[in-house]
């Protein structure tokens, strides 16, 4: 997860010793049957724990990253709107949690799928005539991560593929490879605002392709599809029998300018698993509520999804009691206010930055609709210095101590992603720092076409 | 887990409609490349999830549960200690949450190992000269399931095998299975107070195994492995070079005439992955907060598992961040009353439960000596009418609207399991419903007899 880049703790002094042998001692009980083997300490980590790969934290960690010492490091990477203070959550959620304490009446075990009035909450909330819902369609899950992992689990078996947004958010790629699922990259494209391209889409369908994954709003991208993008979507799923993993985490959010259209509305066949939860929306990312929506009219997946679906949770056993207590308050007491404040933020800052941005040479900013980003193209040619955008980031934290994530890390290389959750002030000191640093090493047309010719 | 039984909400209005065709229509785009493949709809659940699979959930859905309506039900099956109301959690615990709701701070993503500051809080309640821990040597997890989850999932790889008390908790088999890791049972003897049957165990270790799950205080059994066992248990895996992984969740649950020893603090050598968590002990299971301690003093499992773990902990990214802010202050703040008097409660139940049941004709229970649990043999011989503990516990529902899980949801048939955590009043009314019950279906050694001979 691209949460974590700088928290997460290493544990650096431990030496390697992968396979160390020990004499065997203290033989004083018979040994039993040893069939063959002959004991030796070799403790090795599992396969799929090796599969499981976070291309965010293995870009990241191999990037030399040491800020100037003579500015003040600001972070532009974590997808996590808490960080700075700016954006706290409403108390009314934080009162509804509290009287679910107070209660006392949360604290037992819960069913693994949630409690049911929860489960019918959740269902309340996002009913609506064109795609009903019934507590018996949500799965409570421990944050949208955990809803993905579950969607996925469930519809797709080792040696089969998803489709995967490029640019897209890194989880899919890792939950995917650790459970052996192939990953095939559609493409997005930045010059229709970051559309798919459906033909590309299209193209990569074949007999073991087990979903498509629609991530709408979009991260890294800051993108909203239009409804008449959705449909087209759903035409290509409809055709070729695919049914969607639809990442609605961001759902809502959007900017005063254009609509959100939860894509099971606009469905009639397709079945669609929609995967959300608290985090972005109600701003309490570490709370890990999460939920999957089951959309299933033609009754596609019928029992036998469903069914697997509850059998997965059983692993773990579904999200804390008490934030699952205080959902329905949550749902129906955060007043409208609040979401409007957050967005009008966004907003303001998707402007300033965009804005700044747009005036800088060798950048191309693409504008965002919604979610919490805004991608970066870096024209490299105009920058022959760097190999790519994980250098061109390096030296940005390196000369001005700002870190965005270089889009390599979403399979797009030759961008950087910007989270726009921060402090207008840190996002203005942010861009002009940007705006030095490209300045600085900027090569007009002709510097960067003898440096063509050079090669 | 055994904890759902009731709670867990059947979607049964969804009629089984496992492979539906649908004609294509609205084909007004170009279809795109189909590679032979003819699109229709069939999703099936993944193989992954139909291997997960509740024993617990198959045997109690299977059986043919009617409460006699003449008299109230009463449950002594559920693992939950909170479903009465007679064993609140402390106040402290309470209010360490709410401070922290209160704080703000507690709302962001943290690491998805946990937060550093609670790993230290974790790593130094637990810190023990014999077995010593540091933050890095703790894993925060959503409830103790995950715990195990991870434990297994880093230290195992499909086809390999584990070694499981029989009897034990069914997860283990639940996750093994959805795995593809073999489970071999070994053998618990109720005749000396359920210890393991160390022959037995050492002999079912072959080049395949993976780990060895050690579970004490048991549930189901309600055992305390003594010291001098735990050593011997100790010696088999050094001498077979067999990682353990120790599900401690009821650690320091044991009554007072008896010592709790963490099986880390008497070993030098053998790496252990010790599992636990808030759940039972503080008695807020919903809050799923679990934690995997690694001991590894000479360094066996190496920086590998390690790293193993924390990868696979970025899947769903870790606990609800409020309790992981709360932990500290909950382990600090709780007063030794509160755990003091959660045992004296389940001490006199379980002495309450054990002389009622012992002066029944046709049961012998076991008696507990911590955790939540005590184990019942029924002389099959004395109850003719009855096939197995499966009938015998479906018809004392029926009769006596007493619930209780047959052992057989362990894998040990010819037992039933009570739960020892509910009100004292319901105890002794179950005790005297089951001694009617026994009364009327028991035939003495000369009916039995009979019955034999006409084998
Ligand atoms: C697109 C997308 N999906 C899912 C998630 C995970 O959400 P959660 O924190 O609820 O697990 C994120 C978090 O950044 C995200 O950006
Ligand atoms: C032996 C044992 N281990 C683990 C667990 C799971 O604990 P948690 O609720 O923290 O996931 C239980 C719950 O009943 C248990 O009895």
């Amino acid at each position: 997860m691209d949460s974590y880049l700088i928290q997460v703790n290493g544990h650096g002094d431990h030496a390697p010793m992968l396979d160390v042998h020990l004499k065997n001692t203290g033989n004083t009980i018979s040994p039993g049957k040893v069939k063959g083997r002959k004991p030796r300490w070799a403790v090795r980590a599992s396969e799929m724990s090796k599969k499981t790969f976070n291309p965010v934290r293995a870009i990241v960690d191999s990037m030399k990253v040491e800020p100037n010492p003579k500015k003040a490091m600001i972070s532009l990477s974590l997808g996590d709107p808490t960080v700075f203070g700016n954006l706290p959550t409403n108390d009314e959620v934080t009162r509804s949690v509290k009287e679910v304490l107070d209660s006392g009446q949360y604290n037992g075990y819960a069913p693994s799928v949630g409690y049911q009035s929860c489960r019918e909450a959740v269902a309340a909330y996002y009913n609506c005539p064109e795609a009903p819902l019934k507590a018996q369609d949500v799965i409570l899950t421990s944050g949208c991560s955990q809803a993905i992992e579950l969607a996925l689990a469930v519809l797709a078996n080792p040696g089969q593929n998803i489709l995967v947004p490029r640019p897209g958010f890194s989880l899919y790629k890792t939950l995917a490879l650790s459970m052996g699922i192939e990953v095939k990259l559609y493409n997005l494209l930045p010059e229709k605002a970051w559309e798919i391209d459906l033909e590309h889409l299209e193209s990569l369908v074949d007999e073991k392709t087990a979903c498509l994954i629609v991530n709408n709003p979009s991260n890294p991208c800051g993108s909203v599809f239009s409804k008449s993008h959705l449909q087209e979507i759903l035409a290509v799923a409809s055709r070729q029998c695919v049914p969607i993993l639809a990442d609605e985490i961001y759902g809502d959010m959007v900017f005063a300018d254009c609509k959100y259209e939860p894509i099971a509305t606009l469905s009639t066949n397709v079945p669609i698993l929609s995967c959300g939860g608290l985090a972005k929306r109600w701003l309490v990312p570490g709370w890990r509520m999460g939920w999957i929506l089951i959309h299933d009219r033609r009754d596609i997946f019928g029992n036998e999804i469903r069914d697997g679906l509850v059998r997965l949770s059983q692993r773990i056993l579904g999200p804390c009691t008490i934030v699952q207590g205080a959902l329905e308050r949550i749902l129906h007491r955060t007043p409208p206010e609040f979401y409007h404040n957050t967005l009008s933020i966004l907003k303001s800052n998707a402007d300033l930055c965009y804005a700044a941005l747009s005036a800088i040479p060798g950048l191309q900013p693409v504008r965002p609709a919604g979610a919490m980003y805004l991608m970066v193209e870096i024209e490299m040619e105009h920058f022959p210095e760097f190999e790519n955008d994980v250098e061109f980031t390096e030296r940005l934290i390196s000369e001005q101590s700002v870190f965005c994530l270089p889009a390599t890390c979403f399979e797009y290389p030759n961008f950087f992603r910007v989270v726009i959750t921060v402090p207008e002030e840190m996002i203005l000191e942010a861009c002009s720092r940007i705006q030095e640093f490209c300045e600085m090493h900027y090569q007009g047309a002709e510097g960067a076409q003898d440096l063509e010719c050079d090669k």
